[in-house]
C-alpha cells in the first residue's frame, strides 16, 4: 500500500503460488481494490499483442496534453507455460522497453504452477496491483484457450487484436472472441490485406452480435460518434458497438486513437451501469472458482486413500468405468 | 457396436451434452474400449494441422502395400467454440474431402457446451469411437490453451505441428508443447525459412528435454534408425527421441514418412510398457476430472441458496473478500 515494489513482487509470488500468506494478504487488501480500470487484450498468436500493450503503456506514461498520466500494471498470461520457458523470455523483452519507470509494473504469469487455476491466480495478481495503486491494468492473453477467454471477458474493457494475413485457423478463433470484444484492433495495418481483414471483422461482428442487428441499432459506435460529432447519447448509453481501430504497434501508429476508445468505453461503462455489472460478474466468478476448488480439496482430504486406490485399480483393469467408479466413491460404496 | 453411423452420431451428441443416456452408454461401452491407437495432433494456429490430419486419414484409407488399412476416427477440438461458429465450418470443409468413406468418422467438438469440461467430453467421444471399432483416432487440438495441451498429452502418440514464418508468439507456444511431443512435424515445408524452423525445433528440443541430453542418448531416433538400418533396439526401447518430419500437407508430401513414424512410435510404446502407462494416466485423469465435477455438483445441490446469495451480496459490497466468503460457505458459517 505504501508503494514498495519489492513488497509487491514478493506478494505477487505468494499469490501466484497460492500460499497461506498470499491468501491472507489478499483478504486484507480486498477493501483497497476496485479502483483500477481493467483492460483485457487478447488475440491469436502473431497479431502483435505484446507490442501493442507495450506501446499503450508508453503512451499512458508520456501522454499528450489533456490525457491523464496514470500508473500502469501489465499482467501477461503466457500460454507457453503449462511447462516452461516463454514467460521469462517475454519479461526480458518488455523490461528493455519500460524498465526504470516506477509508474509501470510488469508481471508475466505462467499458466503452469497456478494452483486453483490460472483464472483464479490472475484475479489475485490483478487485485494486488489494483490495491497497490496501479490505475490501469492491461491483462494480455492469447485468445485461444477457454481460460484465456474467461480472463479477458472479466475485464472492464476487452480489446481483441487481429492482423492481416494470418490464415484460416485464426479466422476460426476470431469468431469465438468477437463476442467479447469491446474494441477491435487491426494491428500490423501497414501490411497488405488490411482492408480484407477489416471487412472480415465487420462481417463477423454482425454475425457474432445478431442482437444489435435485430434491434436495429447495430451501427458501429465509432462511426456514429464521428458522423454526428458527438453521437446519439441515448443509443450510446444503451448499447456499445465495438469500433475497429487500425494500428502499427511497432511504430506507435494508432495507439492514441486506441487510448481514446479505451477512455470512451470507460465512460460508456460508468454511465450505463455496465461497469458495476462487470465488477459483480467478476467477483462472483472469482468466488465460485474458489468455492469449487475448496469443496474439491476438502472432499479429497477426507477421502480414504485406500478405497481410492482400490477403485482406481478396478478402473485400470476395465472392471469399472470411470463414471461407475466416481459414483461408488462419492456414494461411499466401495464394492 | 454393430457399426451403425446413425447410432454413433446420436451417441456422440448424448456424450457431448453429458446426458444421462450418454453416461449410461459410456458405462456399458467401457469394456469394449482400449483397442484404438489415440494420436494427438496439436500446434499453433496457422500451421496447417487440419490439412495434415485429413491427409493422414486419406493415407490410412488408401495405404501403400504393407500398410494396414484401418478405420479412422477424427476428433477436432475447436478452440473457436467457447462461443460459436468454427466447428460447423470446419466440419463442412472436411466432409468434402473424406465423406462417403464408411471407414472414416469425423467429429468436430465445440469447447463451448461441454458440461464437465472439454477434456472430459473429448474423453467420452474418443471412448465411443474406440468402442465403435475405429482403430486409429486422430485428436486435433490447437496447442495454446491448457485444456488443449491436456487433451493432446493423454494420447498414446502426440504430434506437434510447426510451420515456417509464424512469428514470435508462436515460438513461445512451441516451448510449452515441445515437452509433450513424440513426433515433430514441420508442415508447409515448401515455404522459405524451413531450415530455420527445423534448426529452432532441434535447439528447443534440447532445452525442453534436458534429461535425454544428460543421459547422453539424445540422438534423434529417426537418424539412429536410418543410419544403422534397423536402429539400436535397446536404446529404442529405453528412450524415445522425437524425430522431425517435413511435410507439405496440401500436396501429401511427407505424409507416408509421418505415418511410418506413428507406427514406429506405437511399436516403441508397446515394447517399452509406456503404452500401458499412458492408458493408466488417461483413465486416472478422466476419473479425477469426473470425481471433481461430481463432488462440486453435489455440494452445490445441497447448498442453501439464500445463504449463498446473502454471502455474494456482502462480497459485492466489498465487506467480505471472495476467499473469506468461501470459507464461511464451506464451514457453514453464514455470519
Amino acid at each position: 500500500l505504501r508503494g514498495s515494489r519489492l513488497a509487491l513482487a514478493r506478494l505477487l509470488t505468494q499469490v501466484e503460488n497460492d500460499t497461506l500468506e498470499g491468501r491472507a494478504a489478499l483478504i486484507e487488501l480486498f477493501p483497497h481494490t476496485g479502483k483500477a480500470h481493467l483492460v483485457g487484450v487478447t488475440g491469436a498468436p502473431g497479431t502483435g499483442k505484446s507490442s501493442l500493450v507495450n506501446q499503450l503503456a508508453r503512451f499512458y506514461r508520456n501522454p499528450p496534453q489533456g490525457v491523464e498520466k496514470v500508473k500502469i500494471g501489465i499482467v501477461a498470461v503466457d500460454p507457453s507455460s503449462p511447462f516452461s520457458g516463454g514467460a521469462i523470455l517475454g519479461d526480458r523483452v518488455r523490461m528493455r522497453d519500460l524498465s526504470g519507470d516506477p509508474g509501470v509494473y510488469i508481471r508475466s504469469m505462467a499458466s503452469r504452477g497456478a494452483l486453483g487455476g490460472i483464472a483464479a491466480s490472475t484475479a489475485g495478481v490483478v487485485q494486488a496491483l489494483d490495491a497497490a495503486g496501479y490505475e490501469l491494468i492491461l491483462i494480455e492473453t492469447v485468445g485461444a484457450g477457454q481460460d484465456e477467454v474467461e480472463i479477458a471477458r472479466l475485464a472492464h474493457t476487452t480489446i481483441v487484436v487481429e492482423a492481416p494475413g494470418l490464415g484460416d485457423d485464426i479466422q476460426a478463433i476470431k469468431a469465438g472472441i468477437l463476442e467479447i470484444a469491446d474494441i477491435l484492433v487491426v494491428n500490423k495495418a501497414d501490411r497488405p490485406g488490411v482492408e480484407n481483414t477489416e471487412r472480415g471483422l465487420k462481417n463477423m461482428l454482425q454475425l457474432a452480435r445478431p442482437t444489435s442487428k435485430i434491434a436495429g441499432v447495430g451501427k458501429p459506435g465509432h462511426e456514429a460518434m464521428t458522423a454526428s460529432g458527438e453521437g446519439n447519447l441515448l443509443t450510446q448509453e444503451r448499447i456499445w458497438s465495438p469500433p475497429i481501430i487500425r494500428t502499427v504497434a511497432t511504430e506507435g501508429e494508432g495507439v492514441e486513437e486506441l487510448a481514446d476508445e479505451i477512455q470512451r468505453h470507460r465512460e460508456y461503462m460508468k454511465a450505463s451501469g455496465a461497469w458495476i455489472k462487470r465488477e459483480q460478474m467478476r467477483l462472483q466468478a472469482e468466488m465460485d472458482t474458489l468455492l469449487n476448488a475448496t469443496v474439491v480439496a476438502r472432499w479429497h482430504a477426507a477421502m480414504d486413500t485406500q478405497i481410492y486406490q482400490e477403485t482406481l485399480r478396478r478402473v485400470l483393469e476395465r472392471q469399472l468405468s470411470p463414471r461407475e467408479a466416481v459414483l461408488k466413491l462419492v456414494n461411499g460404496d466401495s464394492r
